[in-house]
């Protein structure tokens, strides 16, 4: 076999055997296939596809090119959970507690943000004190005690998907759905879960802005993950918008401790409790969407999600008494009021672009290498279909200094656009595949 | 300007400026740009394509790259030919020293046979003395001299396009138009010529199999010559079976001492003419095709193209007595003759199997390393539209043992279709663009 026939192969819209597809991770990651030529071949996939099958022989190929995690000692079904990725997705810290409070184990690794998106390591390490490292043994023992851990993604799991995106990255080979899919249901696959629930966003906000390219890769993965012999659900939600009213890792676990105390943003809580059910009804604790559902909302309501967060942060080391005191996570120093300039009814905000003004501030990373300013972000009074009058407070500009504010507020305000008409409030989930 | 961003704009189909394409030419050369961006750029552009600006852009980049050859101090318009190479092409032995003697200046650069294709430089070596690198001075000298000088590619000529080949042939991206003909033009603009007369071939035996894919070819050729402020003409030749009826370096260099004496195939005599008459007409020397044409005509019904490719011999350290004892080439020792299986008219010829067969004998490379023998390959005593009858001989191989001629004996066999009805003799030259 030779790389150079794969390439071509492919380049002819030719479909590749698994054979052939684990010839070529195995090679690119043992370094005997050169970049040059993996890249010339994802440059081939991004214009020519890939069917089902060899979708899923990427996939397991590279979930198998390292370490994989073994959480058989868990009990239950392990229910693992994704997302694409959105400015404000806060949607773990919620979740991930709720879900642990109705019974299913959460053994999570989670990742960190670039660009306009954030991470769900990098907000949890805005809580003073909070590791997000354990070694295997203390992770496992965490989850068997609390029910719950959250660490970050270790460096030996899927080597083939690292180097591959990295790659990618370089060569302008992202942007292709099957390769999208491998990349996160191989991850999912590696760290052990039994299921999956993925959180497919669309909009300005999300790395796919078509809603259809987000239902096709929803598609695919659903697809893998079954070919693979585990159960994938996916919820497609709206990222036109951010979620929540927080941006900003500080200000989202703020935001987080607040929906957990039944006091968060709709959207948000929404979300929320139709992950959760579908969470559920994955790990077989409730017969339908609908009854997991309500054991969520259960675990809302009686403040059980709330008191499994506490838990979550006081077994990791982290400072608990930011529950109840809030006002412990790192505070910025510097808050400018971005006021309405016209009465009017929020017709549109640029999602992205409000994510960049907060990176900008610190609150995400350009590159891999940036440090993470927790306390610094963006505050919204506002979503779209909401009225404001002219003057009230429109978005909170947290920064570590004042020119940094003065810098993004121009930014800023232009990603608000006004109505005189009234505006009707997005929906957020679109579908569930 | 970042490489990524060059791959993206191609990779979406949008048109990169000269700036952007010196920049990725200019990196890439210089290992500023590394081979895996590049390589995904090439595939990017063989989905997408290339302007006709893109790929003047990219001739002139590769032209620049390294030392380019001055050409002032010879007389006249220099007109260099070039072919796309194909099975028994030796056209350059006899159509060179034609427009020489008519009095064309040739200073020309060949190449050497890869694959199923022989290359001029090869054949030349065939006769015992002839030395095909003699150092600048030399070379021009000798063009000044005897009128026709004709030497190996150097190294340091565009060094660009060596690169970015050998890259294109590790990934898949050769067959791509705009870089096939950038490839082809930078070099003819390097080694310094003012008009271009392209053979562009087509079918079984050439690169381009399809018809249309030539006509793509020569038009993008002759576009980019003129964006460069030089004069291309093309012919587009056809290549379903060889051009003559030897195959072989010795075999060749015999046919073409043949048809300079008059005695050679009818085909290869007229694309000679062909190309001989636009050359003349390029180079000034004619006012129109026609009276080239005659003129070349003249030269090798007076021998005065023969006596030229004497002179050339000579002048190159060659054993002139070739001319007029082929028998001074080297010969092989084993030759097994082919006959006719049938009576019957001959239908096709399998061109490129054929010429692999020749190769496998020995007469080309499969690598760029393996060293040719020069007696060995196959004569023909047929093509397309012959009738024999059975038991007239159909081929001989030429070769170095019986157990090699033997090994290749059921291919060539296997090249040759009978039809019990007549077949048309095809037409050698489609058009001239």
């Amino acid at each position: 076999m030779r790389a150079y026939d794969l390439i071509w192969k492919k380049r002819e819209g030719r479909e590749l055997t698994t054979a052939e597809i684990d010839f070529l991770v195995s090679g690119f990651v043992n370094g005997v296939i050169p970049d040059y030529q993996m890249s010339a071949w994802c440059m081939a996939v991004f214009f020519q596809g890939m069917s089902f099958d060899e979708c899923a022989a990427l996939t397991l190929a590279m979930a198998d090119s390292g370490e994989t995690i073994d959480l058989s000692g868990v009990k239950g079904v392990k229910v693992d959970k994704h997302s694409t990725g959105g400015v404000g997705d806060k949607t773990s810290l919620v979740l991930l507690p709720l879900v642990a409070a109705a019974g299913v184990s959460v053994a999570k690794m989670s990742g960190r943000g670039l660009g306009h998106t954030g991470g769900t390591i990098d907000k949890l390490e805005s809580i003073p004190g909070f590791k997000t490292s354990l070694d295997r043994t203390e992770f496992l023992d965490q989850v068997a005690r609390v029910g719950i851990g959250l660490i970050g993604q270790t460096k030996t799991l899927v080597p083939a998907d690292k180097k591959l995106y990295a790659l990618r990255d370089l060569t302008a080979t992202v942007e292709s759905l099957p390769l999208i899919a491998s990349s996160i249901v191989s991850k999912k696959l590696a760290a052990g879960a039994d299921a999956v629930v993925l959180d497919v966003k669309f909009g300005a906000g999300a790395f796919m802005q078509k809603y259809q390219d987000a239902v096709d890769l929803a598609r695919i993965m659903v697809e893998i993950g079954s070919r693979a012999g585990r159960r994938f659900k996916a919820v497609l939600s709206d990222m036109d918008q951010p979620l929540g009213l927080a941006i900003g890792n500080s200000l989202e676990v703020a935001e987080a401790i607040a929906t957990l105390k039944g006091e968060g943003p709709q959207d948000l809580t929404n979300l929320c409790l139709t992950l959760g059910g579908l969470m559920l009804q994955l790990a077989g604790l409730s017969e339908t969407f609908e009854s997991g559902k309500e054991k969520v909302s259960n675990a809302l309501t009686s403040g059980a999600g709330l008191a499994k967060f506490k838990e979550l942060i006081e077994a990791q080391g982290g400072d608990s008494g930011v529950i109840d005191n809030p006002g412990l996570l790192p505070t910025a120093s510097e808050i400018q009021v971005i006021k309405a300039p016209t009465d009017g009814w929020v017709e549109r905000i640029q999602c992205r672009d409000l994510g960049l003004a907060a990176m900008e501030l610190g609150a995400g990373r350009n590159r891999l290498e940036d440090l993470i300013k927790p306390e610094v972000g963006l505050k919204l009074h506002a979503k779209v279909g909401d009225y404001l009058e002219k003057g009230q407070t429109l978005v909170e500009i947290h920064a570590q200094h004042k020119a940094d504010a003065e810098k993004v507020l121009p930014k800023v305000l232009g990603c608000f656009n006004f109505s005189r008409q009234a505006v009707e409030r997005p929906v957020l989930i679109k579908i569930i595949i």
